[in-house]
């Protein structure tokens, strides 16, 4: 766990919450302490986080890597000077060649930062709600929705990559669509299906 | 749904494919029958069946976009004439403000497509594996994984976007996991719980 502490009130909160439930779910935490580097130390302190899994005769289960602080337009995450790493670059750092520990384990990431300087104004919902205040009255009251909200998003491929398709069967990703959805199309949640769908692309 | 057929082999299968699942799942068609534009006219498409859910007096419960062409790198998707429209503005088309009809329902987005030219030349996993030929001998074959395969990623916020940090609360996102995880947290699976998390930061 990262989390820079500096120009950040209610980091501390944040920590202890995490911890809960680090421990709730027996997280270890073989890198000690939740670290609160310079930028430039971010990488190398995941790096060591990463060899130590590597090294551990351990059956690990899970990985879950927390980072919290400022963040910046383009996939920046900030140490505590300011100085930006790129998600980019600390993705991979945990991926089947690098930390072949976690093979066909969940590498999970979870990154509390801004992500640019927008913020969303919202927009009023369509739909009203009567609210019963205390003393009773029924007051209308206009729901506000973020601008974007229940996308669900499919790509066929990773970020930079070429997408598969064959001349004769048609697109792997629609092949394996047809074949999950033929199973379990009519029962399952959208978000199981797909899961099945990206799993059953690796094997 | 879109699906340039130009330089792409298998085409009507996936078309095929699609139309099937179309039909099964029961969505109605109103742009008629599938796409297969110039770049330039990929967003005044999409446009165009935007309008038309608006306009529509029927209740809307879920919108499918499938877009299947080549792409590229950036994340542009092409027409035909090899002209690509960036799907960062397609996307937009159909939130909450420009189109209110599918307020508080699923935009699935399906992209069939490249987003770059690089090949995964994959890794050798640390399992092996026995399997039987026909002629049953045993032979043991090296599986082969992706260089990146089982991440799952959390961010607190969309890209470009602020994100929430109370003073004194601590931060939105890990305030409100901390709330889904306390009811939830040891009987739902990890997707569902995120699902939960993302939601409940919108009501």
């Amino acid at each position: 766990m990262m989390c820079v502490r500096r120009g950040r009130p209610g980091a501390e909160e944040d920590i202890q919450t995490m911890n809960t439930w680090f421990n709730k779910f027996g997280f270890a935490t073989p890198s000690g302490q939740c670290i609160d580097p310079d930028g430039k130390e971010i990488k190398p302190a995941l790096e060591k986080f990463r060899d130590q899994i590597n090294q551990s005769n351990d059956d690990i289960s899970c990985c879950l890597i927390t980072l919290m602080s400022h963040g910046r337009e383009g996939g920046y995450i900030l140490g505590k000077d300011g100085i930006g790493a790129s998600l980019e670059e600390i993705f991979p750092l945990f991926n089947n060649v690098l930390c072949p520990k976690l093979q066909q384990k969940p590498k999970v990431f979870l990154i509390q930062a801004c992500r640019g300087g927008k913020r969303d104004a919202g927009v009023s919902s369509t739909d009203q709600l009567s609210i019963e205040t205390e003393d009773n009255d029924d007051v209308d009251e206009i729901r506000r929705l973020p601008t974007a909200s229940d996308y669900y998003v499919v790509y066929s491929t990773q970020k930079g990559y070429v997408s598969l398709r064959n001349d004769v069967i048609g697109s792997r990703m629609i092949e394996i669509m047809d074949q999950v959805f033929s199973v379990h199309g009519m029962e399952w949640h959208i978000g199981d299906l797909f899961t099945k769908v990206c799993t059953q692309q690796i094997w």
